[in-house]
């Protein structure tokens, strides 16, 4: 029997723990998971006798190294910043590494270290980072090898809420960390390359430049800009590309909204609120408007933001009692952004009942030889949670985790190094046994619409 | 003979430095002056024979201690990072120290060690901070003396051009630091108190909610909000104020045009844009702009920022030259910040023949006992500057700066300790000399209009 090792059984490892055990027996594999607590643990093992808890201390030196001397394969679902310890474990100890996060430049430091030992530290290999680099990969490759040049690519993805529990007026609920959705965009400009020029958007001004995209069955979607469009030109050979573009996708209207609130100052994580504590959601918002003796804060909101009478736009702060003078805040020390995320917590959290959709869009335009033209692929994948443990976001983070585990494992996957999968020799297989779980990439041919 | 030392003879020395070289004979002192090169120093003090110049390396300590060792007051004008370095010297050695720079932790942290050594440590003794402080603090303590309770206070100032030279449809030439004028606003909301709420305002509003003064004589001004109202507020004994406001001032219509540039991203400084060294201005002012493949820059500029066709807002940019497409920015791994410095500084630099203006607005609200109505006092003070040397900046903040070292070596000045001026003992005799210098503030009693 073989042994993988995973680290982290958080709420992204339902899916990726429900793979692998299903396919202990056939592959002669043990699965040994460590976390802190070994409760969420137990919780997903049930009761597989080819599956092991431990609790664990990750600081543990001792511990931690005796854990990995046992696997052939290690998984890391761990905070990303834990991975370099993990990463020399594996070094030192021999054993293959696979992460969902982005390649750090301390993994990069050890690539030739770990190509020499033979092993191979693949990393991306969850929705975004991962599936993305698989699905775009497949088609730019077959471009190339029909002896296309591949001039224009953007890539969209979204974690949203499927259209059967879709019930809130901004058509959004939280997949993953809500964080990371509030301060969605901060932290610099959003640079990307359109026709040729560079193209920079401000944070104040991301939400407003949004651009559209259609999913046959599933209707319209909005995206707006990535911070990070250029960082796989390199990656993907687009070197010689005049458009590179990278969004996130949402509902249509969620963004014009989501602008209001960047205008207001309310995403702020830069600097706490004067006694948030026992402000109401009222005063809140009202300290972001000017003072006025007699307008009421809803006047005043519509007038700072030029909100019509019969703007609908308008029910969108109704839904999230942002006039409300009961509601309490009750954070202590809070910044503006921990108050939002308070607020938006309890209108978009996933309920048990919920299901969330994974939405996930490429735009390939390409040149052949002896054609006018440009020609262009569209790739459109939708993936739908089962229900609030297997989300769609659960499916796409784990599954190609584990899919790619179990290949290193069975020495399936076989170039050394600190990689992601973009190579044909990692992405062909793993996303064709995505298919057999419905992840599946809708690839056409359409006009193309890059000169617009 | 007694001995003054300065450190520094930048740009705003010009005034202080003549201010002291005119005493020297009548306050028998003589004035060493030290700086990185004597060439500054020998322009300023021509052929005075108590005039001596010193080439330093600040970083030279037995050199800097040796010059220190021989002065009864030093004064520092060097940036304020530096102070740190000279007050642990002025400490050792027992000497009077005084500097236009905010209170640092540092200097705080040897208040009670200045205190106990009988020493004076003066800061914040140049225009803001400095002048507003006396000015302020001269109207609250009249206030209180009458037995009013000030609930009301709002401070502005502003660097500006004198209306003689003001010829650029901005009304605004640098006097000081141009990048400070680019990056104003930002790192931070700015935080107020009005009317007993505490208010924020985010980067992207800041220009936006602008508040209108008029100044006998001189017209109507506008003024955005600092991001530091709230932090003299102990210090100016005013916890029980409901409204404290401090902002900077500019000429009507400046602030809406500079907040279509934050809007459109030209003010961020947090990365380098590709290639700045070879673009044209145009080709700057385009890459915050959405791609169309027939729409010309103008075109998109007025779209994304909404101007219309006879908004006269269109020739600020127009004379700024942003869309030529001869000009080149000529910088390498420019910031947005440090190209518009550059594109701003051609057309806003002070001339030879220029002459600057420096205005201060204060309004106090307060309640006496027995009257209903809270009552208003405004102070409005006015320095023109007399030429492209001594301009009211370097008048502003040299004069009070002499006036006081002076007054500290003359024996007037005797209270120890860490400081700034606020008290009586200061800012009574520092106020009336600066009269004599045209530096005068205009009281007069006004209609509340705090609670509009």
């Amino acid at each position: 029997m073989k042994n993988i090792l995973l680290f982290g059984s958080g709420r992204s490892t339902s899916s990726l723990i429900k793979y692998l055990l299903d396919r202990t027996e056939k592959n002669h594999f043990k699965l040994h998971i460590a976390d802190q607590s070994i409760e969420s643990i137990q919780q997903k093992i049930e009761h597989n006798p080819n599956a092991f808890a431990t609790a664990l201390d990750i600081h543990n030196d001792h511990h931690r190294k005796e854990l990995i001397k046992n696997a052939d394969v290690v998984i890391s679902m761990l905070p990303a910043f834990l991975h370099p310890i993990i990463a020399a474990d594996c070094l030192e100890l021999n054993k293959h590494l696979v992460t969902a996060s982005y390649i750090s430049k301390e993994l990069k430091a050890i690539d030739a270290e770990v190509k020499a030992k033979g092993l191979i530290f693949m990393n991306e290999c969850g929705l975004d980072p991962g599936i993305d680099h698989m699905s775009a990969m497949k088609v730019l490759d077959e471009i190339r090898s029909k002896g296309g040049n591949p001039v224009h690519f953007e890539s969209f993805c979204g974690g949203l809420v499927a259209p059967e529990s879709d019930n809130n007026v901004w058509n959004y609920k939280f997949s993953w960390n809500p964080r990371n959705v509030v301060v969605a965009g901060q932290g610099g400009a959003a640079k990307f390359l359109q026709q040729g020029t560079y193209k920079y958007i401000p944070y104040q001004r991301v939400f407003k430049r949004t651009e559209f995209l259609e999913v046959d069955g599933f209707g319209r979607f909005e995206a707006y800009a990535n911070r990070d469009s250029l960082s796989y030109r390199e990656v993907y050979g687009l070197q010689k590309a005049h458009t590179i573009y990278r969004g996130t996708m949402r509902r249509v209207g969620y963004s014009r909204a989501w602008n209001m609130l960047v205008q207001l100052g309310v995403t702020d994580d830069t600097y706490t609120i004067e006694d948030s504590e026992n402000m109401t959601y009222r005063e809140f918002i009202n300290s972001f408007l000017y003072y006025h003796p007699t307008d009421s804060v809803e006047v005043k909101f519509r007038l700072t933001l030029n909100i019509e009478q019969d703007d609908t736009v308008w029910d969108k702060f109704l839904e999230l009692d942002f006039f409300s003078d009961t509601k309490k805040i009750g954070l202590k020390n809070a910044t503006p952004a921990q108050i939002m995320e308070k607020i938006l917590s309890e209108k978009w959290a996933l309920q048990p009942e919920d299901k969330d959709m994974i939405v996930m869009y490429h735009k390939f335009g390409y040149i052949m030889p002896n054609v006018d033209e440009t020609l262009q692929i569209d790739a459109t994948m939708v993936c739908l949670g089962e229900d609030s443990l297997h989300t769609g976001m659960a499916k796409t983070v784990g599954l190609p985790v584990g899919i790619i585990a179990l290949k290193i494992l069975n020495g399936e996957i076989k170039t050394p190094g600190v990689q992601m999968p973009i190579t044909k020799e990692v992405y062909e297989p793993v996303l064709k046994e995505l298919e057999t779980f419905g992840i599946v990439f809708n690839e056409r041919e359409v006009p193309y619409t890059g000169g617009m």
